[in-house]
């Protein structure tokens, strides 16, 4: 296989900004890390939120650390749909005019005004991942995958490219099914 | 565009036998349809029904007439999983061995053995349709869809051809999401 590259699925999460993680769990509170994700820096955390809509609540979300200027959920399309949200799909930080929702933690609650979207299938690579396969930032690819029976091929796989990242796709739980993508399995990029 | 196939998202739903409908709905329950499908003869019902498993339940679930033969729940991979159920990718019909839930309907339930799929993506067509297109039955071939920012290729899309199929392929609420596929919108069959 031609420029092959780990096939991540991102499961429904959390990032939070610091100011709603004193409200949801005390005023200073520390993350704590559970595991390192590929992305170095990093990592899930042993808190989740719950998270609210309209129809409906996911009461156990993992938040993924560390925190961000902005608290942010990702949902996939069918998990927006349980709960009656509408969510754009959108890279990760751009969330100017998406929905928000309820997130819901030990010590209290915080009404996000936007925040939740539907994670833009991408590519993180180095600089130097990205001189090997001829890719560079924002160029978009396709990613072919064999999944059992699923085979698909993934168009508008947008490049992202940063000195700390690490090669990897992530794609969200409807296109992981979709392409019954399996844990720790590879997909060919096609430039 | 080249051989243009309609694209049609199935949303969770049931089959149900003339036994099983007896013990949901009582004696002779005779169903009633509300809308035609696509596939001449086969409708979705007023009917509704709980679909339980391990995990959870969707509430009221469409049931699809007429009876067939033997009860059959065609869930989501998404679906199955928030219910607790881990169901195989299969033609429909094909349900041998796979595992099977709890129905509720108004005036009984039912225990299936097996019967819950997640339906395999696939096209039906006429044989008018067939040599139009350069299709046979049983064939395996891709279909390109050009889906808002998820653009998507699915392989292995199974060719159904028969005299009483009308031209549409059909995939999955996963399928549907990882595609941003709208309804009543068409695909480019790639032979």
């Amino acid at each position: 296989m031609q420029n092959p590259v780990m096939i991540e699925t991102s499961a429904r999460h959390v990032h939070v900004s610091r100011a709603d993680l004193d409200i949801l769990f005390g005023e200073g509170y520390a993350l704590h890390p559970k595991k390192n994700l590929s992305q170095p820096g990093q990592y899930a955390c042993e808190e989740r939120v719950a998270v609210v809509g309209p129809k409906g609540r996911f009461p156990a979300v993992s938040i993924l650390g560390p925190e961000r200027p902005q608290s942010q959920v990702e949902l996939s399309i069918s998990d927006a749909r349980a709960v009656g949200i509408k969510a754009p799909v959108r890279e990760s930080g751009d969330i100017a005019g998406s929905p928000g929702c309820k997130l819901v933690g030990p010590k209290g609650s915080v009404e996000l005004a936007q925040g939740v979207i539907i994670a833009k299938r991408h590519i993180h690579a180095t600089p130097a991942d990205a001189e090997k396969y001829g890719l560079r930032d924002k160029q978009v690819v396709q990613v072919k995958y064999d999944g059992e029976g699923r085979a698909l091929i993934f168009g508008d796989v947008a490049v992202r490219v940063r000195g700390d990242f690490a090669l990897a796709m992530h794609i969200d739980t409807d296109e992981s099914n979709a392409g019954m993508v399996r844990r720790g399995t590879v997909g060919e990029i096609i430039v």
